[in-house]
């Protein structure tokens, strides 16, 4: 398993909201910077809560991610994944709703064969004068 | 040289406004997501750019760094920093003037026995009603 496959993975899990594949990525100590409202997650339990509620709140729409501008480093024990996301919500008759983007770090630690994510930093900057966050670039 | 390290220096360029030592634990390709406005930073010269502007504007104040909640993976060729950093802005007479919080990821390489930063993620998370910035918990 190569560091990249964990974008792969992680897109089709938000995409199906499949919690089960979506937890199958991080590892049961993952430590979360997120973008919205908590200064931090501590541990995969409340990680998940976290994508159940995101989950839930799509009702019927979901959420379609691109990667772009991904960067990796890897030195065989520890990988870095460095991306800008697009989160785009999508109906269920297929229409684009709105987006949005964010800025994603992933340092992902090889156990086993596997890679998983022991940390995830994700945000968008922030306007000086609003202080309000920008949310597309 | 151990990469916690990296914070002592910071901690004492930032206090001193010492541009030199701030870039001496940057890698030449250091990759950034600040908090504040732009979406990245691409190499040490932009990010020492930021470094100049930020310096400057604190006029006589300086600014006061902490580290809290610090957690470190060390797999000997790559390092990962984790901390909440408290940012206090301190005036010429010694006085605490204002502070905000960052949640701070550090993502360091080993080259010849020194640890340099090739990516800087900081953020503070965004209230969902508001979508204004959260300066402190």
């Amino acid at each position: 398993m190569e560091p990249e496959e964990l974008i792969q993975i992680y897109k089709t899990a938000v995409l199906k909201k499949d919690l089960e594949a979506y937890a199958s990525i991080f590892d049961d100590e993952v430590y979360v910077f997120d973008t919205w409202q908590q200064w931090n997650y501590v541990g995969l339990a409340a990680w998940l809560e976290m994508a159940k509620a995101w989950f839930t709140l799509l009702g019927t729409d979901h959420d379609s991610v691109t990667f772009e501008d991904i960067k990796i480093h890897n030195s065989g024990e520890l990988a870095l994944i460095i991306a800008i996301m697009k989160f785009t919500a999508v109906s269920e008759e297929g229409e684009d709703l709105r987006f949005l983007q964010n800025r994603l770090t992933w340092v992902a630690r090889k156990m086993d064969g596997t890679w998983k994510i022991i940390h995830q930093h994700t945000s968008s900057p922030v306007d000086f004068e609003t202080m309000q966050v920008i949310l597309t670039r």
